[in-house]
């Protein structure tokens, strides 16, 4: 009893610490940009002259999306997890934006030693957010929330770092997150994962049945995936009339994606039923593989294929690698996040780095805005592609060796969860364990070959 | 079982076949539109001068939306038919995106054997995916995947073409799709069901209960539809200055149709309890009646009156009307479109035939904006009014003459399901039959006249 | 059963007379704003000189989401009061919108006897709605579905004297509504309550469980409230460029208030599981508290230091003030309206105040956006800030009594539900009764200090 109380006020003081320190950090800081008080109403003429208010607006407007693609995902864990997790997500979703517009406006922001934050910059927090969150879905389950927000703590720093390196250095095209979201989010959540396996622990309790609910939370996720995702992986293009191309490459490779699934799942799975699940899952892959890619396509039908391929390397994945990765690299991956971010990442990137390859050919005037640097001279498309792929090894590298490392501290002593002969552990550290009956292994190991 | 393991392949096999066929046919004639990609950056001053990139982004904003009615309608087909149908219901969205690009590609995009696609053919093609569910909604429970499947690709290049007739060629003004969505898309699924009628097979299942579930998808299908379906019904209207009062009345409408909702609903039925349903019904019929004259009607209170008026037709139809379809015309509406779509898009297209004879005297300078051609002088509103009512007739014959020969193409032998006796039907198959109790119908038969 | 039958149709004709009376008014008095018709099309060059279409748009999106705030709400409730609320709530939405277009119309935008509507007036009649769904919260499963409309009757009235008193007479900036909406919502609704209060009859039912269910509404309408309230508070800001600030501060109260609910929660519970209702309130609360001070802010710390506040207030009145609310002051507070709502709608007021005493070596250029009188230096900030106080006594004062005569005139006996006795209680009547089960009161009951 004394454990359990201690480790529910262990939470709350490392919150009450947390939150402390970002408003300390954020006092001395951070201030709003300037930019977004250059009013028109001091010059009563400006309206006609500078069009950026309006122009400015929209962007804004996908600011205000930002918090969907966290709580898609995190609907997408409901779906998987049930409302227990749910406390535990908005928990690091609460933490990770503050704390990324801290990290990431030390590489960006900062002008006289303070962070000017705007609409864009919640942007890219929430981008952050989405990689954390899908690291998360890698170890839900076996992480206590004091965990999960030191995790948070670690990967963001590293994640701003990456993105930072491959925007800012390498001049990677990466607008929709491909590398820098699903890959590195995808693989640094696996290592952590490997790290934290421990034999005798992670013998897990049977399958409960997660009846009706979840599929619930499955059909509003896929909903609501399908409809803002779009807008969101469009929200970091800088340049506004080059978003209908990333935004209909989306679209149709959505709805490929989705139809692939019929294709696949029946001959992979007897069970026959095509769940719910699996669809929420193409959705996902199918913008994973259209993050990088997104941009450069300028056909349609290319869109159409690569969600096609997406869904069906998915599938495969979940049927065929996810039980090798269990087994034999001792790595459990409670959400799928490999299948579903991880694989289809990789294969947006290298899509990405065939079609910088073929820029030339292919983009015509829209060159400037996707590869800038190539529209200078300042680099042929062959560098370009190859900049495209050192990326991808340069991210596989810092989420590797980052998991790592955050894996060894998060296996101290003092932070995991109270011992197991304990009965009467705190619920708030209990709950994201026992709800944690992963639907996504379940459903691999109850179908079997047809 | 081979029987049920071949059903299961054959549906395999159909979306393989037609995800292949689209992906070929777009890589052949499908490019992105030209004009989306003549940017400003290669100008650097042209912001100033055009101000059409801002003037476009509301309406790609709009285009983002498209999923949304979908998936407004898919919700409402849930709260009667569980999560087991949104599988089902995915796969007819995913599959109509693409083909409806190509059908409505041919009639209005093509040039130079091209078929050009930008933000607006997104909206005209989710138009279509509305149109193509609505019709599903009418037959939901007695088709398997695969006829709904070939239901939709014949469907779809029907609907094309009677929209390029009306639009292109008759002239008629019917920006929210009262006749070219609702009313073709229920008469051509309510014919489909009466052509499957089968005497001794639709002996239907007892009702079991549905549960709570069902109301849970029912709010949030109401509160979906209530929230977005002004923005898409207005995504059309190709004049941005005349949206607010297509987008104001449909509130108007939607709030009367509400409050109509409590009005007769305790009169109709002995039970008392209002059903959420029957608010869904109405928020529904509230949009298709504004279809056609949302952006005629000049004043609030026409609004007011015609929501009232949509809300009544349509819960009188299903008291007194659904039961006389199905038992004397043999016409089973699974999901109540003929009182919720049918009805009120008749409704609302006489509404839009006097609006469209009193043009002159209400609309005044927006007269340019909703009649080109009567502002243009090369129509009188009296001819208007008469095209207008010519596009009900066509629309009508087109539905029905097509529902005739779509239904007796999915009777052949080949395509239904497994017989009866077959105890081990696949279960892709057998879901969204065996789930299928329609609480449309069973509100009918429960309550009974006060 | 004659009694039950009565009770139906008095509300079926209350509705029909209130629909009908609206019409007339509506035919009346209610006209489309004349200037959303001059359109550019009539002066072909206009967009190039005119930019207000364009400007106009993204302020028709927002009104687009008015509806949002009230399901937010409407959400809000469903998690404690479950499906059997949402056709009572629905009601009184579609009522209050129409109502509240003519009782603000009277008071803003009446010329030549016509009250002309525009979407600026939709966002006024949601902002009033979210007021009377407040209250509401305050009497659910107290009330009558007859009463809840005759409390609407007479609240909007009194909601649109109070805005226009405050923003037209003591020049009051409160954009966001945490003195128009929470506070006089609120404390309207709680006076009611205390008003309807009757000694024998408020002996609670038992708890009944209530379920997984209500955790859904719960997480779908915390996550609603987390995506789309930012961009409704900033509807009514009545300059586009100043819109960031208003949306970035509610960004960050959410993420500091969500963060500090999980730092008090765990000493306060024993329990210690977190419900996902504690976070909800805490979302609302950190709305609230930035209603007024939302676009004052000038710097992210304070946000972040506010939401901290809002939600610690929130959660300590939920523990300590309520239970002295319900046995000393016998007001009962059905969903817990007065943490939420009313005690951080006057801490966000204060802060208000506070900020506009300081607002000219804060607010630098935006001086003329939030506060034009001082800008115009009609006014000190000082007097300002006295007006912004003054706003609070008018608006507590007001509430108060309108509450009072309210409450009075709902407790006559020809309103008042069926006798006890009677068993056959109409279901219309009876469910918003029996579902009755107040979370919010009962997690406090259960709950015991740490």
């Amino acid at each position: 009893m004394a454990e359990h109380a201690a480790a529910r006020l262990h939470l709350s003081g490392l919150c009450f610490f947390l939150q402390l320190l970002t408003i300390v950090l954020f006092a001395t800081f951070v201030r709003y940009s300037p930019e977004s008080s250059n009013l028109c109403s001091t010059e009563p003429s400006c309206s006609q002259r500078d069009p950026s208010p309006t122009l400015g607006y929209p962007r804004f407007r996908d600011a205000h999306l930002r918090a969907l693609l966290g709580f898609g995902f995190l609907l997408a864990f409901l779906s998987r997890y049930g409302v227990g997790s749910v406390a535990g997500s908005l928990l690091i979703v609460a933490f990770t934006i503050q704390w990324a517009i801290l990290a990431q406006g030390l590489f960006y922001f900062s002008q006289n030693s303070k962070i000017y934050v705007s609409t864009q910059s919640m942007v890219s927090a929430d981008f952050c957010t989405a990689a954390i969150l899908i690291s998360t879905g890698a170890v839900l389950g076996r992480v206590n929330p004091i965990q999960m927000l030191l995790m948070a703590l670690l990967e963001v720093p590293l994640f701003a770092c990456n993105e930072y390196i491959l925007r800012s250095h390498l001049g990677v095209s990466d607008s929709g997150g491909s590398l820098t979201i699903h890959t590195f989010g995808a693989y640094f959540g696996l290592t952590v994962s490997r790290v934290l396996h421990q034999p005798h622990k992670d013998k897990r309790k049977e399958q409960q049945d997660v009846g009706h609910q979840h599929d619930v939370f499955a059909v509003v996720g896929t909903i609501c995936l399908w409809i803002f995702w779009p807008s969101f992986a469009s929200a970091t293009t800088t340049h506004d009339s080059a978003e209908p191309w990333a935004v209909l490459n989306l679209y149709f490779s959505l709805s490929a994606s989705t139809l692939a699934t019929f294709v696949l799942s029946p001959i992979l799975y007897e069970e026959g039923t095509l769940q719910v699940a699996q669809l929420q899952d193409a959705t996902l892959a199918s913008a994973a593989v259209m993050g990088m890619a997104g941009e450069m396509l300028s056909t349609p039908f290319g869109a159409l294929t690569a969600g096609f391929l997406a869904s069906q390397l998915s599938l495969l994945g979940s049927r065929f690698l996810s039980p090798i990765l269990r087994s034999r690299l001792k790595t459990e991956d409670t959400c799928g996040v490999h299948n579903v971010h991880g694989l289809p990442g990789i294969l947006g990137t290298f899509l990405g780095i065939l079609l910088a390859a073929l820029a030339l050919s292919l983009l015509g005037s829209r060159l400037q805005l996707v590869f800038p640097l190539v529209a200078d001279s300042s680099r042929t498309t062959t560098e370009q592609a190859q900049w495209q792929l050192c990326g991808l090894l340069i991210t596989l590298l810092l989420a590797a060796s980052g998991g790592v490392i955050t894996g060894v501290l998060l296996r101290m002593k003092v932070l995991r969860s109270p011992p197991e002969g304990n009965e009467v552990e705190s619920k708030v550290l209990r709950e994201v364990d026992e709800d944690g009956c992963d639907r996504g292994a379940s459903s691999e190991e109850r179908g079997t070959v047809a």
